[in-house]
C-alpha cells in the first residue's frame, strides 16, 4: 500500500510517501510561510523523490488537528480532495498523536501545544506492545488542570520548553524536551499511524478536530444563543 | 549559527538545515538511487525551502560513516567541497551515532549496520543529561562478539531487525526497533550532533571511516605487503 501523509496543523509542513510502511521520501519544513502556498509543492516534491504519480497512492493520511485554524483546513481541504479526486482512501489521525510518536519510552507522554493564556491542547500517551495508546483523550485545558492530572513520570513534548518553569515545579521527575527532532511533527510517524487507523467510509464527512472554537465564535456566543450558529458556517 | 547537515552514508539520503538548532527544512529519500545525482538537487531544495543563500551557511556537518563505500566519499566529498568553496566550517560525526540519536531512552542503544557475513558496523551508545555518549566505539564486528559485550538491556536500531532472532535469542530484554522514523539516518539529528561536535581545522584532512578496507584491497593485502599501499591511491 503506497501511502501520502500531510501535516500543516502548526507551523511545521510536513508530507510523507511511504510504502507498506516503508519510507521512500519525508520533508519538513519549519519557517513561518503560508502552507496554502507550500503544501501542492511539497506534495509534488517528495511524489516525484519517491518516483510515483498520484494514481499510484492507495491512501492518504491527514493529521487533523489540534493547531492552528487555518492550517488544519489547508491540511484537511488538500487530503479530502486529494482522497475524493484519485478515488482513495483517506485516514486521519490526531497532530498530538504524531508528536507522542516521535518518542518511544516507557514513561507517559504528554505532547502539548501553547494555546495562548496559559492553556494548552494535549494529551497523554504511552506506548504498549509497540503500539501508541491514548491514556488521556486530547483537549483544550489550562496547564494546571493538566499537571494535576499526571502523576507519572512523564516525558513533556511539542511546545513543553515555553512552559518548563510550571512544569517542573509540579513534576519533579519530568523530562521536557527541546530538540526539535522530538518536538516537531515528523511525516514518517504520520504515516505510520496513518496505515493503522481506520479508512473514513465518508471522506465528506471528514472534519478538523479543533478542540476549541475560535475566539470570534466565542464571542458571538456569549451573545447569541445556538440557535443561530448556522449564521457562521461550519468548518 | 545557520548548518547544513548532509548523510548518504547508506542507502538513505539525509539533508537539512538548521538555525541555531532550530530546523529549518529537513528531506529524507530512502529508495535505491544513485547519490551522486540525488545530493546536489537535494541540498538545493532544501536550501531553497529554508530561505536561505549557500553564502549564508556558517558550518557544514557531514555522516563520516561506517556505511557504503560509494555513499560515504560523495557525502564527504561534497562536504569538504562546499566548506571549502564558502570558506567555512566543516564538522563530521559517525553514522551510527545519527542513528543512535533517533532513540531517546535509558536503555543502552545499538545501532548497527549489516556488513555481510554476519558481521555488522555498530557501537553502542546511552543518553547522559540529554547527550549521547559513546559505552563501545563505533566497530566492524561479528555480530556474536558484539552481542557478547552487551550486558544491559538495549534498543537495538538501524538493521537490527534483519538480526531479529540472533538478538533475540542471546539478549532476552532486547528491544529491536522495526520502525523507519528510529532506523532511517535524521537531518535534524545529524545537525544537532553537528552544532556540538569541533570544527575540523584542516578540512582537506577530513577522511571517510570505513572502519574496515574494501575487500579488493583486503585480498591485494593477504599478497602484497603494506609497503605497497600506496599503490592503492587512499580514500
Amino acid at each position: 500500500m503506497k501511502l501520502l501523509a500531510i501535516d500543516t496543523s502548526n507551523q511545521t509542513l510536513a508530507v510523507a510517501v511511504l510504502e507498506d510502511e516503508k519510507v521512500l521520501a519525508h520533508f519538513q519544513l519549519n519557517r513561518k510561510m503560508n502552507h496554502s502556498l507550500t503544501l501542492m509543492p511539497a506534495i509534488e516534491s517528495v511524489m516525484e523523490a519517491s518516483g510515483l504519480k498520484p494514481t499510484d497512492l492507495d491512501r492518504i493520511v491527514v493529521a487533523k488537528g489540534p493547531g492552528s485554524y487555518t492550517g488544519i483546513r489547508i491540511a484537511v481541504t488538500t487530503a479530502k480532495t486529494l482522497a475524493e479526486t484519485l478515488k482513495i482512501e483517506l485516514t486521519a489521525v490526531s497532530s498530538l498523536a504524531v508528536i507522542a510518536g516521535n518518542i518511544r519510552t516507557s514513561k507517559l507522554i504528554v505532547p502539548l501545544m501553547d494555546a495562548r493564556r496559559n492553556n494548552v491542547y494535549a494529551g497523554v500517551y504511552r506506548w504498549e506492545n509497540q503500539q501508541l495508546v491514548t491514556e488521556l483523550a486530547d483537549q483544550h485545558i489550562s496547564l494546571t488542570n493538566l499537571l494535576d492530572q499526571i502523576k507519572e513520570p512523564a516525558w513533556f513534548i511539542g511546545d513543553a520548553s515555553k512552559f518548563k518553569e510550571q512544569i517542573e515545579s509540579t513534576q519533579l521527575t519530568a523530562l521536557i524536551s527541546e530538540a526539535d527532532e522530538l518536538n516537531l511533527p515528523n511525516g514518517i510517524v504520520l504515516g505510520k499511524l496513518g496505515f493503522l487507523a481506520e479508512p473514513i467510509e465518508n471522506v465528506h464527512a471528514v472534519v478538523p478536530e479543533y478542540l476549541k472554537r475560535v475566539e470570534a465564535e466565542e464571542k458571538w456566543l456569549e451573545t447569541h444563543q445556538l440557535e443561530d450558529e448556522n449564521y457562521v458556517e461550519k468548518i
